[in-house]
């Protein structure tokens, strides 16, 4: 039985491929930039999956042709490796990534949702250790969603499930990529941040950010991370609001799906020492019953922006253990 | 083995006892009122399922002692039994029902949340007999959910999954009994028919209706599913409105659960010839990729009222199944 696998998480920016074991050990790592095309859906994925691939054996001087592949991507992929839809990666939309990706590798390799596979590596190794009850929720653009019920991944009807970022929490609200209006991750994302900040600075907020970005419209999300880790009471208070909504949409998580802890991730969560006490102090009054209710955590990821490339590597260890 | 039990479903406004057998056949049932008085939490629930069981011995003239015994409750029941959380029973909040039972009632006794036993009835007897993701929509009041993923029924980490009633749809919303605004049944449930048809007639609308009860405040929900019966157009725009509601609801639990099929049931859901068309017809435009997945189907509840305490003798069965 392989002890190493490859792990790749193709991001909607971003391609990070990892040679590791089942301990999270990472024993070599590469990153491209993720091909910003519209065509040819699954291809310019899987051609970039395989550059990712054969740069880590030059880095690693290992032949990884034998060894177990998984490979995580964004968006709405179903039990057969056809992506429904993905709003960030929308080169694959549509496509038949496993048949594609199968045969430009000429090899066997395990498809998983990018949020789903970080939540597996949250769960062995990391945030999530012991818990049968957590939401993995990655905080990009958008945001992520992967959901252990009963020490289990919940996949659904066609393996679409942890779609969190589109439940709507206001159907006033601001339009979302997906077409619909007031989804979740126009509050509490990256994007949700920039927008919010935008909102601020059309109010007369904001100032010291708007003079250094020239107007009001050219704010963005990290302006105002960065702002608020310096400080910046204005800046901190958009995240005071990125933090209300945020605790928001858990607390609708937790009507739904009772979980004890969310595991923050992503590149916006890797703000966390500014997001969580802000989205902690909201959560009890936000949730139903909360001070009938045990704690609910909410923590920082600890796989960082490696989780979902390691549990794409553990998921394609464990296939290959069930192949034996 | 058992081949009969008894299972009550203890609501809001009625105690239903039956006696059943796996096939969900009905040997036997009584109702009553569900007492109304906030006094001795628990107590007064015990004391109805006691006076309920009993008279369910005299009308079957058999003796139910020696039977394996069901009792699902409203609310936020713990795994424990403790009911952290029951507006619609406030009498039972805090309460620790499954001592207070045991001891009044003498026995060993199996407690489930309502909803959670009306979905395990419809998954085992019903309408969602081989779907394995699913979730059972109890519209009454409010708006109760049991949670099938991947077969199983879901629970969360302490009970408390599928206050599906309870997601936040508009923070901005009407309060809610719970104490937030904007809570999903504040639309969709019993009382949502019944604030949305107030809401019409104060804009001058469902004038048939307002003549006949005298003014707008007192319009009720059954007022408007009574009157879209009978072809008034107004009422039936009325539920149009709740369909899309509910639509809006269904649609952020299939973007977390991956949800394939909705069972409507509880006392509005008794309504669904009128409710089902509409919310149909709004679901797969408030879907996330609506276009890009299988069918997602809302259809009406089989075993109707009768899914509760079918549910809690069919947990009694299993249960004593598994101390055999």
């Amino acid at each position: 039985m392989s002890r190493l696998a490859v792990g790749v998480d193709v991001g909607g920016t971003k391609v990070l491929a990892v040679l590791a074991d089942r301990t999270g050990a990472i024993l070599a790592e590469t990153r491209h930039a993720t091909p910003r095309t519209h065509d040819a859906p699954g291809v310019v994925v899987a051609d970039a999956v395989a550059a990712a691939i054969d740069e880590l054996a030059v880095t690693s001087g290992q032949d990884l042709a034998a060894l177990p592949l998984g490979v995580g991507v964004p968006g709405m992929l179903s039990y057969d490796g056809v992506v429904a839809f993905a709003p960030n990666l929308k080169s694959a939309t549509g496509a038949d990534l496993a048949a594609i990706m199968a045969a430009r590798l000429g090899r066997h390799l395990v498809l998983a949702n990018d949020a789903d596979a970080a939540a597996i590596a949250e769960h062995a190794l990391g945030a999530a250790r012991g818990v049968d009850d957590f939401v993995m929720v990655t905080l990009g653009t958008g945001i992520g969603g992967g959901v252990f019920a009963g020490g289990r991944l919940l996949r659904g009807r066609a393996g679409f499930a942890g779609e969190i970022g589109h439940m709507v929490v206001d159907p006033s609200g601001p339009r979302c990529p997906c077409g619909r209006r007031g989804c979740w991750e126009r509050y509490a994302s990256g994007a949700g941040v920039a927008r919010l900040a935008r909102e601020a600075a059309a109010a007369g907020r904001l100032n010291a950010i708007v003079a250094a970005r020239g107007d009001d419209e050219s704010v963005r999300g990290e302006d105002v991370t960065h702002a608020a880790a310096a400080g910046d009471k204005e800046a901190l208070a958009v995240l005071e609001e990125v933090g209300w909504w945020l605790a928001l949409g858990l607390a609708n998580l937790v009507a739904v799906l009772d979980a004890g802890r969310f595991v923050l991730g992503g590149g916006l969560g890797e703000a966390s020492g500014l997001l969580l006490p802000p989205t902690r102090r909201h959560l009890v009054g936000l949730l139903e019953a909360g001070e009938q209710r045990p704690v609910i955590e909410v923590v920082a990821a600890q796989l960082a922006g490696h989780a979902g490339a390691i549990g794409a590597a553990l998921l394609a260890l464990d296939d290959a253990a069930a192949a034996l």
